[in-house]
């Protein structure tokens, strides 16, 4: 058990055939035995989705030393349970997700089902990390990002995540500057929606949209240092409570 | 605009048809106007899922004096976005989600299609509240949530919620013995599948599971307070930063 190599399980949301998810086992490869259990085609925006309406099955893709594809039907999230359940014979060291064609950062993080694999890995108790880029193209270029993940991985693998958090990491596209450790930047979508009309008449809507951020001047968050050219490690936790406002909310007459 | 009635955005995962959101509208119609976007069949467990792969539709269902009733067929989230967009005319004074046949306490928060449109709600700055009843039977009674839900609602109208930060309610089933503040209890779901085989071979997963409690010697959580028959409101934050890392993640070399 020892001298065992430290155990990855790797997912995505873009599918077990994206290039993302392909070069990250890449990069994985020198740093343990890797696991990958991957939706069979994109799933974004799926969040902490999970699958109660009908029954999901998995499939082998291919296996060689170190490293056992499968892929799965079901969201990001029965992706890990799945593999815990199914595949893995013991808890893996790590649980990685991405690395995502597209940023997670800022607010994005509730939508992102790379980040519903990340939260999914730190509910279970396991340390667990989002890689993402920020570049949506299917043929986006990863690889400025690789020493930066084998070093964030590697400091996680040795020093492990305090329970109930994880990390999502996001990273520019092109040149990276370095890493800055990051808060969550505040923000919302605006102009979300495009109206389109059916030949036919009746009307359906497509959901776009642009990110607008409430927090460009601190130069804390994740927004910013993405906008800046450094790659953005932003600690996430679990547990959502807002202690700070228990104390207001007991002096409401909430029992009357 | 100062005597306007107060508006109130409703949706849910259950679908629109399902007894809990027919039930909340009925407690709701006495304190505002009320418009209802939900999806047109259940969709339980879509977390913050949204839409990217298809478009969205929604239909109008049915219209009465201080209510309007919409159907959609995007995810709860979607229907949230689209209200805004398609059909308010300015933003509501609250969101509100439910009330969903079943438990969204503890951890569940992650996975909840009726956070999904909380969280949403308070992304785009509105105060927001999730009401949950621990019963998932398609007619479970809802009738003792009613005197708390008018009291939570009309509270929230009148002092609204500090940005950032929403209600997640959850009730126990049958009689309830008053409302508590509570902390999101701490816990993950075990034995998740079953695993059956299809008469031609091959074998598929369904999801269960049991819910372990890794916080029950605690008080003030949410699922303390529902096994003791209480209502439970935990008060929960979008931004999920784990800032009590952050200063330990800057000792790691991570730029080498």
């Amino acid at each position: 058990m020892k001298n065992e190599k430290p155990l990855i399980l790797v997912s995505n949301d873009d599918g077990v055939e994206a290039k993302g998810i392909n070069e990250l086992i890449k990069y994985l490869r020198p740093l343990g035995n890797i696991i990958v259990m991957a939706p069979d085609s994109a799933r974004s925006g799926m969040s902490c989705a999970i699958t109660a309406d009908k029954p999901v099955k998995y499939q082998l893709v291919r296996q060689e030393e170190g490293l056992t594809i499968y892929k799965c039907t079901g969201t990001p999230v029965d992706c890990i349970k799945l593999a815990m359940y199914a595949v893995l014979e013991r808890m893996p060291d790590v649980i990685i997700g991405g690395i995502n064609h597209g940023s997670n950062a800022a607010t994005n993080v509730h939508y992102s089902g790379t980040m519903g694999i990340v939260i999914e890995g730190c509910l279970l108790g396991t340390s667990a990390i989002g890689y993402s880029l920020c570049d949506h193209k299917p043929d986006a270029d990863f690889s400025h990002t690789a020493k930066y993940i084998c070093n964030i991985t590697r400091n996680v693998l040795k020093k492990r995540l305090p329970k109930g958090t994880c990390l999502n990491v996001n990273f520019p596209a092109g040149l990276i500057k370095g890493i800055r450790v990051c808060t969550q930047a505040a923000g919302k979508w605006t102009h979300e929606w495009e109206r389109r009309e059916r030949p036919q008449g009746g009307e359906y809507f497509w959901l776009t949209g642009e990110f607008e951020n409430h927090d460009s001047d601190n130069d804390g968050n994740d927004n910013w240092a993405l906008d800046h050219g450094y790659g953005a490690i932003t600690p996430t936790k679990v547990d959502v409570t807002a202690y700070e406002i228990i104390s207001e909310l007991k002096t409401w007459n909430l029992n009357d």
